[in-house]
């Protein structure tokens, strides 16, 4: 297996994750009369699936990221990347759980944590290749390493205080989670320079 | 992440959503006598999951259009791209809602404002190529933007109509998506000539 | 868009369609010492899922067949391949209906209209390039197409057969319907010299 | 359809299949102080997720081995791919099955016959390489083909020596699935060369 064809099998999973997290949001039985406020009761869902979309096209912009800078894979390489995979494809479960309980310590703590697991395989996925270099177009330097720790470190640490804050303040934990999306793709978007790679 | 694997994965994105559109449509328990009658009851929601099929087969074809224009893709680009995405995948969902309730005012107005949504995006997506001329194999210039305006203008003024029209004559609202789609899909069939792009 | 776009597209949804399938045979709740006897009641749907697997593989095969004379794409062929994969993709409905009731005449007659659909999408698709020798690598002559004629005619006359045959002896019918696919995958696999296009 | 295409179809069934798998798991309802113990209850169908989730990363890593071998293919190829892909499309079947009932006889049976049916069929596809070297970018000689027996002979003899097991102490049963699984993708990972084909 080559680079480009790892590369398509998980634009594929990350496709396919995005568009089936709509198929959750079911539509229930009501009467005409009654429509409007059964769809209210919906929103926290709909809210939800929003927050997890663009969860994973993050996540999807980062694995290119990553990717990006990889010139050949190896079994280990592949195997890490499935497991970075699972954890991605895993999330329709703790959205469903959040979109239905919003407000509710488990199902923040359980996103939370869902989370944290997907930054640490990215991470660990970059240790990897900066001791194989053999797998890499431009050899990750452990100085490029280190300076992505901070980063890493920070965003974690506010996913492990929001999911303690989740058992007392629900709303502020959802709220962080949101913020630190918005964050992380105002990062993104800042950067408007054609990208090649 | 270059322009080729973003087409993919928006591709893949289009595939599965048109895909799953069937899904939707589950079997009832009927006793065998009853069956007719049981799958007469599915008759809207077949329809309405034939007019959702083709929006999505439109909006494909329309993101290919635009697609075709750009050379290179740059961050906020890749955003814009999936907030597009995110209109289109959450479809499923009005499509239904509105199977479910083809003649009732709140799923014919949740339809037309997502289909409004998704041509706003792909507006936006051919404003910001006119002021990125280096994402452009062609640049975009202004007069051709402008060019794109009317047509923009009247489709979507008459889905914002076919909404008003929901809470009178849902009739009205239903056929007019209809037709609409149906002279979308004429002007592309008419022109014949080998696309090469 | 180019043909090889539209060529990944249409594999995708078949790819989709094929996957799909198996999500319609739900888990029944049961007693675990009556596990078994619930099990051999989901026999039919599990029959008709395998049916369906290897009738979309044989549609994705035949696609092939046309896709490979084809060079390059113009909109009308678009829109006609798109009627192509609405016919295929709602395959699981059916496919469904006759898992849950496997020797009823409606979802017999119902399986069968679309068997039927598709062939004669396929056969349209193979018409109009016959008339578009500009979209073609090498042109389908008027004596090729004409070729086609007499299987396209005997296949879709035994479906309608078997549809009719659904109302007095459904499993004639059903058995119609496999020994037709088994007749096509065979004539398929008789041809074992290597194929490049 | 050449190899490249036949392998992108397979890896768009995998890449949907093993993202398919967690839609199985559902969120119950449940009281919000009930939520917990709710949970708990869906262990068992995350642990299956888990596994086979792995154990389709595993076959699709298989697949690429043997696709590595291949530079063209014909029509008998292409169906016994079809009938290969059959058995890996309908693991979410048993999947489910054994999620829902973790630990009986009848689940841990199925699940063991689909995972020696996929590996039949892949050693069977193999054997149709080896007596087709026209196929093959390197011919896959009488010896390297034997080499591969007795590891197939042990892993499926495992598998059935499960099944049997499942009867009297189903945890037995479940740990060999495991171990087994751990076992192959040990022994991928410990090949950390890279890979080109």
């Amino acid at each position: 297996m080559n680079k480009q064809r790892l590369e398509a099998f998980s634009d594929g999973v990350y496709a396919i994750v995005i568009t089936l997290l709509i198929l959750d949001i079911r539509i229930p039985d009501a009467e005409p009369a009654l429509l409007g406020a059964t769809l209210v009761r919906l929103l926290p869902q709909l809210f939800t699936y929003v927050l997890s979309f663009f969860v994973v096209g993050l996540y999807w912009h980062a694995h290119h990221q990553v990717s990006a800078q990889v010139k050949r894979v190896n079994n280990p390489f592949i195997w890490i990347n499935l497991l970075w995979l699972l954890f991605v494809s895993v999330l329709p479960f703790p959205t469903s759980l959040l979109g239905h309980y919003p407000f509710q310590p488990l199902p923040l703590t359980i996103y939370g944590i869902n989370l944290i697991l997907v930054n640490l395989t990215g991470f660990f996925t970059m240790s990897y290749l900066r001791y194989h270099p053999e797998l890499c177009s431009v050899p990750i330097t452990p100085a490029a390493l280190r300076a992505q720790v901070p980063i890493y470190v920070l965003v974690n640490g506010i996913y492990a205080a929001a999911i303690g804050a989740a058992w007392f303040f629900p709303w502020l934990s959802y709220g962080v989670y949101i913020l630190v999306l918005v964050w992380m793709i105002t990062r993104y978007i800042q950067r408007a320079e054609p990208v090649e790679a």
